[in-house]
């Protein structure tokens, strides 16, 4: 496996802390799950932030066993000779809190009360999420930051990076996102919230985690995949294609792109926790890069890294619209922030679907902090 | 009421025939309801079929008693000197089988069982909706249609005429339409199924009616909401206000899209049937022009009389390029076919919102087949 980063482990470490968060609420003690891929150099100014999407975990690269069938989540990313190379990189990636993948979330253990939070845990931002990720890097020594790479909610924790702590991030990339979602993205997380909502299983969050809310779960799942593609990614995979094992005129007869949706989403609810997923879809709702400042301006004027920016032509999620107003922004600010449309048909998935297309631009990028 | 065509009566006519359908079942005996503005001409010459979408009905326009609140649904449109002037045409407007507003449909009593039909309703096609509308036209003595207007579904029967019917077709003018639906637009009615078939509630469809699986239904209402809205039209009406009932770290605070979501969807289970909804989404779903046609230009070669076409610039469900489609071919096989791509900001709804951006342009097409 020449150019994987090989066998790695999930790290842990707990933090004996009272995280304040913006909603005034504290948040203690947290654990934050972490891995690690290349070596940490000796003055560690090689270090660059993975930051994960939505359902994503600290798992970016490499196998956890040698039987593992798939590897991390941007395994063709990251590993010696990659983009985000680990033979010039230490690259760390953590798992954000409010997940269930290992960091302090709806599922972690309440230590005022001995059960697990569930719906008390309290309503994060990606501000907060950050903010936690701050306290990890002053636990392993890390004072500078060259680089912050991330997609959707990653590129949310990039740029929410390079506005709170400014004098530690060299630079950020962040790739389809926005500064703030839009009330179309929201609406749609309003659909799966609901559909949870409508679940007798889910019990105002009291679920038992061996019965979850799967059928409203999956449903849920399948409004987010829909946001994740495009008409044309949908056209090209699918068409207009009836399951071969239905009847077109029977009432339950399903298209082909139902059944992949149905399957995707029951999937999901084996991988997922419901709460967690619901913590996290009101963190990307309530983005908002302007929070807590006056005005787009003020918030960005503290960005003082170059910045590498792209979206996608067929993401009606993130729009390339959402990304072009902070690149207009920082550019009338005078501030290096270089920005590419990538023509693709995959919507908000391209920049997992089509690297490709970007590898190269990020490359040269990278290659110039050095 | 100068402009109004006043009081109005939905009638009711009933067919002792067994109608075959596309899926090869028989479907008798028929009701359909309809409503007529304006007066038929001495040769019958001046009728106008104006087709409903999805969840419309008979009652286009007028008033039903003086103290209703609304008019019909399409009240800005019909009228004495207005775009589908009744000083001149003979406009008629029936409801499509399948529905629940007067015409036969799930909530029918099946004659054979004497119960009503529910899901033992046969699934239909749009151009079954149009077969049982030419019975109707025969029982009226209405040999001739001088154009079918219709938005959305409305468009489909249009098309569907001008393919089955092209002797009794003298123009179509089909709005907001499609030939054929996208796998986007079925994934969308795949997640208002899914939402209906997770509610306790629905019974695989043997709910009592004053017990409908409310919630299911008013989430799968949202879901075709948010499909008629636009990212802009959501952003001009709603940006990214929080409820001011809610505060924004409540875990169950809401922003305005999802309470006006909320509001509506809740308001459609009152307005109608569960089962016929999803009937129609079905219909909605199977529709291709092509249908049983070795290809599309088979089914476009049919159609002998001049077409009108509009689509809206931010319509993403039934998007400007499946109308281009359909106008191309039609052009190519040296058809009569006008297209306009109308800009308006108000996505699959435009054609309701904003109809003075297409009113002059029917009114030239109408005035010259006179």
């Amino acid at each position: 496996m020449d150019n994987s980063t090989g066998i790695v482990t999930t790290k842990y470490v707990d933090f004996d802390v009272e995280l304040r968060l913006e909603s005034g609420r504290l948040l203690g003690p947290l654990t934050l799950a972490y891995e690690t891929y290349g070596k940490l150099n000796q003055d560690a100014s090689n270090v660059i932030l993975v930051a994960h999407a939505w359902t994503g975990n600290a798992h970016a690269a490499g196998l956890h066993t040698e039987e593992d069938r798939k590897p991390g989540w941007w395994d063709n990313m990251i590993g010696p000779g990659k983009v985000l190379d680990t033979d010039r990189y230490y690259i760390l990636c953590s798992n954000t809190i409010g997940s269930c993948k290992g960091s302090t979330g709806p599922t972690s253990i309440n230590p005022r009360t001995q059960r697990p939070y569930r719906l008390s845990f309290p309503v994060l931002m990606v501000r907060d999420m950050v903010r936690a990720q701050k306290l990890l890097l002053d636990h392993l020594g890390i004072k500078s930051l060259l680089s912050i790479v991330g997609g959707s909610m990653g590129a949310m924790q990039a740029i929410e990076w390079a506005i709170h702590f400014p004098e530690m991030v060299r630079s950020i990339v962040p790739i389809a996102g926005t500064g703030r979602t839009s009330p179309m993205a929201i609406s749609l997380n309003a659909l799966a919230r609901q559909a949870v909502f409508n679940d007798p299983l889910w019990k105002k969050g009291n679920y038992q985690p061996e019965h979850p809310p799967a059928d409203g779960l999956a449903l849920a799942r399948a409004v987010g995949h829909i946001s994740f593609l495009s008409d044309v990614s949908m056209q090209l995979k699918f068409e207009r294609r009836f399951s071969v094992r239905d009847g077109m005129f029977d009432f339950f007869g399903k298209f082909e792109i139902e059944r992949y949706l149905d399957y995707n989403g029951k999937n999901f609810v084996d991988q997922f926790d419901t709460n967690s997923f619901l913590y996290l879809a009101k963190a990307l709702d309530l983005y908002d890069v302007t929070w807590n400042f006056d005005s787009l301006s003020e918030a960005l004027e503290r960005i003082n890294c170059p910045s590498l920016w792209f979206a996608f032509s067929s993401d009606w999620l993130y729009t390339p619209q959402q990304t072009e107003e902070l690149v207009t922004e920082l550019q009338r600010l005078n501030k290096t922030a270089d920005y590419h449309l990538i023509d693709s048909d995959y919507g908000h998935d391209s920049f997992l679907v089509e690297p490709e297309k970007y590898i190269p631009l990020l490359k040269t990028f990278l290659d110039q902090l050095d």
